[in-house]
């Protein structure tokens, strides 16, 4: 099996699937009570909120732990639009290319009286710091960003819009799920007010995530409950996976620069191997991108149909975002871009790691060529 | 060590550990991607979703996967709310012993204008029937009646309360996070509506736990973003941690019968041993009371002190609740039952399991009746 659907999901880390086995095994204790094994999963915690906060040059009372990508941003997105509506300020600005998680909140956002302001993209998936500071507004409570997107890897100028932002006094939460561990992030020198991190996103375990929020930024409890994460998110803490989430954050920071090398090597090789068939577009920045992202669209075949011919050949690969597919809606990102309807039913997300090898990308693109070939063959 | 604190958190079992290692090394696909890898990932959740269904009588469709009891319990309670605010119906009984997970999103519901009323629990923290049925009223929403509480273990009338809230036609939910795996649960016969489930209160897994909602009950969601569980869960499902789960559940209602005698003859050995303390009282009903649970008070202690003599002596214990604990408050469900505030304080919790052995629990005897009496002299 040929696994390049990183985006959607990663395989964990050895170092990683070492450490949760470990905890799920050693540190069963509830970290809230108070005799030794209690106190022992408490440090395994602290240490694992450190090891997170370095990562990203947060403060680890900046850390808080979630189920995952979703929760944070659910909690961000509601964080500010509850400290919005009590002070009169009920704008809210995004882009029109984010993850379902700020789209719907925002969507559920608007039903309760906020304007809610989607930026157009350009062709590469982008906006400018320029495009969100003429749309601040007197009343603007939050803006979000994400940091890379999921669908075509375009990687935004969060430092910039984060600059903006801290200069109007306005608060700014990136979704970062796909950048964490990939692309360096941090959060003083971007600017970031709030931030959200998926664990399994960067070889980590799936069911755990942080949400970053900077001191100062007051955040509402999505789950109310037990005192956990001082207040903000009640529920027993799974120390397990956040102890392997902390460990695959920091395997991924430590070694970034080697991994990002031979990562974006395979991405550039797919990505010049897939340009040379016949009517088929890129899609996205060629340069500010994931260095695991790859994404087509090729004129005249059904996406679906596709990667069900890479799936006979062992490979996975997805038509975008893992959250909607099954949806025949195309792809709201493809379309922000600037694709038609037709043509953003036909795209293809390879998303590699640092898994993949250079024979996995031949393979893939050879696949890929053959695959588009005949499906354009049997609709003649 | 004397692990003694199964209703904070229990070790997870060899089956749900292998279970969850197997799937975390081989399943690591998101379950909504297409390709083979996705599909086998979306088959276990599939599997899990039919053995915790068959595990409480319910449907695989009533079946939703969520972070764990704090936040199952949250959807519950914040999905009747919902529905009880569209049909103008603001009334919600509860009872003055419930987690805080309830609690607290009652508070919060208080809040914003819904008249919340906390039942009186009897001198064994149960209420009757008869007291919903006299508290239910033409506006009333919602029922939350946990079925065992977590600090003293008494068991809930939960079947005949479930009776009189399908008669009056008023949804019922029950937190069943303590109950689940140790005493049988059918949400058809005990006519539950609605019910919050924890893995790791049963030896599964942290960071996941499960919302049974009744075909026909509506739910909000609380995470929105991806359509996962059926769209009232976003986030990507963590396929590992609910493989677990259901291992850890089949197992424990596969093994209950033998087990609960185990255990039950452990707890009343703990009982009778401790009730030969001078000035002890035992809290809860002695015999609707969950296998595992023995909670007493002793006069003239702190709670604190005993825990810390307990654990020097490698017993795990705790006064009440992990997730209050270090809290200067005294338990809420104590002073419920009608102790003194002092009384309260000097609370001791031990929860046992199947792991534990009448060895243990004779040195547990042994223990705790020397440090109640070096507590008593020392205070002399």
């Amino acid at each position: 099996m040929i696994y390049a659907d990183n985006a959607a999901s990663t395989a964990m880390s050895e170092t990683a699937c070492k450490v949760m086995m470990k905890y799920l095994n050693e540190c069963y204790a509830n970290p809230s009570s108070l005799h030794r094994a209690g106190c022992d999963a408490a440090k395994v915690l602290f240490e694992a909120r450190q090891t997170i906060a370095e990562c990203i040059c947060a403060r680890p009372r900046e850390i808080f732990f979630t189920s995952g990508g979703s929760e944070s941003d659910n909690q961000a997105v509601l964080s500010a639009a509850a400290a919005g509506r009590r002070s009169g300020k009920m704008h809210i600005i995004s882009t029109a290319v984010e993850h379902h998680a700020v789209l719907n909140t925002l969507e559920k956002l608007a039903g309760e009286g906020f304007d809610v302001q989607l930026l157009e993209v350009d062709q590469n998936g982008s906006v400018s710091p320029q495009q969100v500071e003429k749309a601040i507004r007197e009343d603007t409570c939050l803006v979000s960003v994400m940091y890379a997107n999921n669908e075509i890897g375009t990687v935004m100028p969060v430092r910039e819009i984060g600059a903006v932002c801290r200069r109007k006094g306005v608060l700014f939460h990136t979704d970062a799920v796909q950048a964490a561990g990939h692309i360096p992030i941090n959060v003083i020198d971007d600017n970031i007010d709030m931030l959200s991190i998926s664990a399994h996103k960067f070889h980590g375990p799936k069911g755990t995530g942080v949400l970053y929020a900077r001191k100062g930024v007051m955040l509402e409890s999505l789950i109310n409950g037990g005192a956990q994460e001082r207040g903000k998110r009640a529920g027993t803490e799974n120390v397990p996976a956040i102890a392997a989430m902390a460990a695959a954050l920091k395997e991924c920071c430590d070694e970034m620069q080697n991994s990002t090398q031979y990562v974006c090597a395979l991405r550039d090789k797919l990505i010049s191997g897939i340009s040379a068939i016949a009517q088929s577009t890129l899609n996205g920045d060629l340069k500010k991108r994931l260095p695991g992202s790859v994404s087509f669209c090729f004129e005249g075949i059904e996406g679906e149909s596709l990667l069900l011919l890479l799936d006979k050949q062992g490979i996975c690969a997805s038509s975008g975002s893992a959250c909607t597919s099954g949806s025949l809606e195309p792809s709201h990102v493809l379309l922000a871009i600037g694709r038609s309807r037709s043509l953003a039913k036909s795209s293809l997300r390879l998303s590699l790691s640092r898994y993949n090898t250079p024979q996995q990308a031949d393979q893939i693109i050879k696949a890929v060529t053959q695959a588009v070939m005949q499906l354009r063959t049997s609709d003649c």
